[in-house]
């Protein structure tokens, strides 16, 4: 099968129609119990088949003795057998003429080499009858917008545009379920497990034409084909961007690498340079990954370096000044009619320089109106906002203390009500900030100090949307990472 | 005052009998009104003498019109007036012979030479009287071993020996915030603010030698006596650890925090130079500082720098591998008496060395006992855990989903049933671990995958205890942290 092909036929595994489990189980502890569960309860839009030849019902649905039995068409098939049955149960689903497989089966090519040839048997047998198959040795795959959780842990992204190709089963599950509690968007994950058909530089070509994807993370710890994988990514970097993580960077890792998948790490110097010819954004950790991820999918690109800095706290903005420089970036110089605004609006003995800190003065509406005169500020091209967000949190709990210390009878409506009114004032300033983003197309980022989750705000088609991080580090990270790409796509001639 | 006055004296501010809040206030905005608050909230365990000409009552307590009126003997007073009539306020105090001070007050020194020669005149006065002063333009402080919260902002966090010596006091605060909401005790905090009197040296000094604290954490921006700070930190660090991170490293955040504290931040390179010669540990950044200082208060110093790895997900195994090599540490070998014990235990395709790969196999027996086989190892100095704490979580989880797949009736017995099973569990693990710490004095950390928060154990005066955190790069970053500083106690003849 060509590359063509697989960009062709890779909408049956993420956007099937109907989808057989076999190997569907009842029992608790089972692969074929976990997938059907997820499914159903994922709320999949489409026909769903249970296939096992002991079973009568399954999560109160009807059970289909083989495949064949299955009475409409089957776009997808998830195998959840043991290893040895896999061959005949493949054979099986290619004379249904199912569209498409996702093997979710261990015990081939990762156990050593009896493994390896029966993964080869199957990959001809795959291969000649033109079907595609993610795996084996994968924890599955889902899609957002089709509601298709055929993955072995109950993780239910909500619907959004990232899409996941990990060569790790739970370091994909594991990254999905942080989306999942931070209120990030995923559009798809795939493990590609032993890709004895499908490999990375596959998936790449399909989600690099996919509508549904604005960024694609990528966890790998090999590829076998190196020239293949270097001329996707480069294509599909002019695109979107992708942001990468490479296991098996040291000697040791690789080794882990080898006896985790199979596969051999390669030279890490070598990978590095692959990613860079390519426009490939190499994250340092999962964490940095999944931080990356956030900030291209709901940020404008900054243009420049030039940054200024809002800050609740002056040591904070001491630290993110340090973080800046460190990291390459350049502290904004504000200009006079800029810091003449600041004076009408801040008090007479505030900074009057970047950062701007506005000492502890915790009004809203100031807020709002000195980020947006410096987002405006022509010296600016990103803005990093810290200790406004999320402060709401303590906001509370110093109502509740005085509450509390004056014996007051009616603590309870005093907090909901404070509740709300600090939930809407956050949400006042994070639209006011989407609002600038839109018009003046800088990214403004958001920093919560006080304990809280990293969260991106729901992105929609038309427009750019919040980013909070935890830490500064995060904040200045991700804008050098994006100007990168910036200039990487200028020096394409593929933006202004 | 000398050095040795100090030492002495700032019982007083830290373990005060009594405290009268200069400038409480019934006015929410007020900090005279939140300082008293969170003192009273906090439990504080001492007299509290609210102080103010204009008020009758303050949170239901008496209040007095002036500080000569209070009948009883007033250990530290917080003052928290304006400025201007801080030198009568302080007059008043050493009058009626208050035994320490704390001016959280703003517009000295940081504000311009007015300012600062109010400030010095203050100083002068202070000084005379030999009473020790924390301020101005501090945050406060807090000690919760005498539940002490004489801080601007509501942050109670649990008792412990972490104590926090901070030049920011929102830094300060922030940090207290995390402190709380992962559960890891502090024993005090200390705004240093302006430094008038008291500076970081004097504290350092004073906490070296407090049997409360076992750990230190500073955050500074600069230091006025150089030489004298050496000295204190050369001492302190041969008692106990100070993990520090510097605000003003580059040029522009130096700057940055000449306009925040007043402070010339000095030469980055020289301060580092000044944290190696004193055997200071250097924090790139507050979340590293704060999670240095959790692994060297709960966990045993790692003698050598073999690590072994246990992981429930493959990948996972990778990363922490070139994470470990990356930073300087070593993949321990485990010896052939060591595999062969873990082959009875594992299925055969384990991966027979380290990483240990328990391929999913969630098995709380199996993975203590694999745990606790390869801590006993002679060949391995520190062990990290991957998956398991935490995995409770997703356990939970999978549960919900076949309930919910199988419209089951009762949902919520069977969850709740299985969070107290899972709880239990996860306590069981932890305990072992916990055992095992002390019994070999090798440190075991946890790297809980799925969402969580990073939090650290109650740990015992007599042992110690878990530190849990979310991503494998922080529980290398400790090891790497704690192993240099049993080199350097080693290279000074503190350990063996």
């Amino acid at each position: 099968m060509t590359e063509t092909d697989y960009k062709n036929v890779l909408d049956a595994i993420f956007y099937p129609e109907s989808v057989a489990i076999i190997g569907a189980s009842n029992s608790f502890n089972k692969w074929g119990s976990f997938i059907t569960a997820h499914l159903i309860v994922g709320g999949y839009m489409g026909q769903v088949y249970p296939v096992n030849p002991k079973e009568e019902k399954i999560f109160g649905r009807n059970v289909y003795k083989k495949i064949g039995d299955v009475p409409g068409k089957v776009d997808l098939a998830v195998v959840a057998t043991p290893a040895k049955v896999v061959p005949d149960v493949v054979k099986e689903c290619i004379e249904k003429k199912v569209k498409s497989l996702v093997i979710v089966t261990s015990g081939f090519s990762e156990t050593g080499d009896d493994g390896k040839r029966l993964e080869e048997e199957l990959a001809q047998m795959i291969n000649k009858a033109g079907i595609p198959m993610v795996g084996p040795n994968t924890m599955g795959a889902l899609c957002t917008q089709k509601r298709l959780f055929t993955v072995g842990s109950p993780i239910f992204p909500r619907k959004g545009s990232i899409s996941f190709v990990t060569q790790s089963g739970n370091l994909g599950v594991q990254m999905l379920e942080w989306a999942e509690n931070n209120s990030v968007g995923i559009s798809k994950m795939v493990g590609s497990g032993n890709e004895a058909c499908i490999a990375k530089e596959h998936y790449i070509e399909y989600l690099a034409q996919d509508k549904d994807t604005r960024v694609i993370m990528l966890y790998l710890e090999g590829v076998d084909d190196g020239s293949h994988f270097l001329e996707a990514a480069k294509k599909a970097t002019l695109k979107k961007p992708i942001i990468a993580l490479k296991g098996g960077r040291t000697a040791a890792g690789g080794r882990a690498a080898h006896s985790h998948t199979g596969s051999m790490a390669g030279d890490s110097a070598v990978m590095t340079s692959v990613f860079r010819q390519s426009g490939i954004i190499e994250a340092k950790n999962a964490s940095d990954m999944y931080d990356l991820s956030m900030a291209f999918d709901s940020l404008p690109l900054p243009r420049g370096d030039r940054v200024g800095i809002i800050t609740l706290g002056g040591g904070w903005g001491v630290l993110t000044t340090d973080a800046l420089v460190e990291q390459g970036l350049c502290l904004a110089t504000l200009d006079d009619s800029v810091i003449e605004k600041l004076d009408t609006l801040l008090p007479p003995f505030w900074s009057r320089s970047n950062p701007i800190d506005l000492v502890g003065q915790v009004i809203p509406d100031v807020y709002m109106e000195a980020v947006q005169i410096v987002t405006e500020c022509s010296g600016v091209d990103a803005v990093i906002c810290l200790g406004m967000i999320g402060i709401s949190n303590i906001g509370i709990r110093t109502l509740l203390s005085s509450a509390a210390a004056s014996d007051m009878d009616n603590i309870e409506y005093y907090v909901r009500e404070a509740q709300e009114k600090y939930q809407q004032i956050e949400q006042d300033i994070l639209s006011r900030f989407n609002e600038l983003m839109n018009q003046l197309k800088k990214p403004i980022i958001n920093v919560s100090l006080y304990s809280g989750r990293r969260r991106a705000g729901l992105r929609l088609k038309s427009g750019y949307s919040e980013v909070i991080y935890t830490t500064p580090e995060k904040a200045v990270q991700s804008l050098v990472a994006m100007y990168n790409y910036y200039k990487f796509l200028k020096g394409h001639g593929v933006v202004e």
